[in-house]
């Protein structure tokens, strides 16, 4: 059993206005985000299978030619290796579990 | 990618006070509880790696002879095989991440 209390962990402002704050098991990373307004995660892919569970705001995932505009309680599914960027189409929260555990994030 | 909406999906009371809805990928599930105030999910245990997302509320998690409170921000990996209880110590949401996928829960 290992806890983590988010409140404790430090964020990480991967590219400016993405907010990073990270959990792992043996085999997932929890990514708990705050995702300021207009702030945008480029472009980008890896071997991790990654869900996106969206728990305030609106958040926007482009990938394969498509955009998904996800709102509180969408959940998008994005297979490893399938390029794809986010954007906060307002100030948002989101949880992303990522299988396997994401060693870039530790 | 798959997109799944919360708001759409069905709600299944797993024991009394414990509503739970499902999103698979391929290698793990999300499970997003609501968990109401006293309501408690009896002590179980599955080969399945669970990751704990306390997303509101308090919920109390019990497991080898201890107890963990865990508030919004809280996230408890609770490795596979290990038996374990959780109660609602007030009203909660809370998202589960499960490696592998549940397929009791498809």
């Amino acid at each position: 059993m290992i806890q983590f209390d988010m409140k404790d962990i430090p964020s990480r402002e991967c590219v400016p206005g993405v907010h990073g704050k990270f959990a792992h098991s043996p085999n997932m990373t929890m990514a708990w985000w705050r995702i300021e307004e207009g702030a945008q995660m480029p472009e980008h892919s890896h071997e991790h299978e990654q869900v996106v569970n969206v728990v305030e705001g609106t958040l926007e995932i482009t990938a394969e030619g498509k955009k998904w505009t996800l709102g509180p309680g969408s959940v998008l599914v994005i297979p490893g290796g399938v390029p794809h960027l986010a954007r906060g189409v307002t100030e948002c929260r989101v949880i992303d579990a990522f299988y396997p555990a994401r060693e870039d994030y530790k």
